[in-house]
């Protein structure tokens, strides 16, 4: 199979996909933001984040700011940002910051040291815990805690449903198809019939 | 915070996620069928999938024959079978099939031991390679590589990129909200400005 249509293949083959900016800071104060589209819930309590990563690719600054500092944000990706965010998957040198580069801007709270993209919907801080090397294909798992979160009030409901499609968070189809669902339904507890 | 306020907040604040079945067959020809919203890609060279699961909820049935056969299917939800999907997530006993509680059907192909799901848009045969115990939280994490992967030839494009909108697959918010995504845009391959 040809690479790029291997790469389309097996990229679009698992389903619809999250579609997150992680943002981070160095120790000497250097930040990076990047696109990431395999942030996966892992557990509710305590609220748990995992995400993968191949230690060998641009994303390596990422992963190299959250081993110094600890810390960084996972943000979503709303209609809005679609281009600036897609555009933070260009192999940037680490002394050059994607912010600099796309209209995405650093935002800061609560004295968290690792910026979060201003004006997304929802923002995280996050925890650094754990990792997990990958021995099939030599990849990372990199394991958080949700610290804080930020939540834009129209899209949160009464019962803790965070209402996504409100906000236009955008999901991931493949390597480079953004969309921007409309919410359908919300099903009932299901119990044997 | 209320127990299922947080279930509902944290299982939503991820962004989307895939909505899959798994189906597999224990060593003595039990079948089971599973929803699951944390598959997510790890690799295309090798390609591998990963999910994560709590060993002690009602998927201990799909964790257990997996272990037993080292095999099973990846199917995806679609607009159709979203209502028999949804219910898969009742705690039936191990002795019952959801097959058998559902319009769900068992599909064999070429010889493999799990079910896959009939008339969906996308089929995987997985075969279990690794699991890892992520401690923060006593869920693990299975990998499996695809060995065979059926694509409804109509959305899959040359290119290699499979368009699952055209098929109305599906994405969950949370624990209960599915969602049929509209495609808006492909973009380009980014390189530095």
């Amino acid at each position: 199979m040809d690479y790029l249509y291997r790469m389309n293949l097996i990229n679009s083959c698992s389903g619809f996909k999250s579609a997150n900016l992680l943002g981070t800071k160095s120790n000497i104060g250097n930040t990076n933001v990047a696109i990431f589209s395999s942030v996966t819930h892992i557990g509710s309590n305590p609220p748990l984040l995992g995400f993968f990563m191949r230690p060998t690719t641009v994303m390596r600054n990422t992963y190299k700011n959250i081993k110094e500092t600890g810390v960084y944000t996972i943000n979503h990706i709303h209609e809005e940002i679609v281009h600036d965010a897609h555009h933070t998957s260009a192999k940037y040198d680490k002394s050059i910051s994607e912010f600099d580069k796309t209209n995405l801007e650093e935002d800061y709270k609560n004295g968290f040291y690792a910026p979060f993209v201003k004006n997304v919907p929802v923002q995280m801080a996050m925890k650094y815990l754990e990792e997990y090397n990958i021995k099939a294909n030599n990849t990372i798992l990199v394991v958080g805690q949700i610290s804080e979160l930020y939540i834009d009030n129209s899209i949160l409901n009464s019962d803790g449903f965070i209402d996504l499609t409100k906000a236009k968070v955008s999901a991931i189809n493949g390597m480079d198809a953004y969309i921007t669902p409309v919410l359908k339904s919300r099903l009932d507890y299901q119990r044997p019939k």
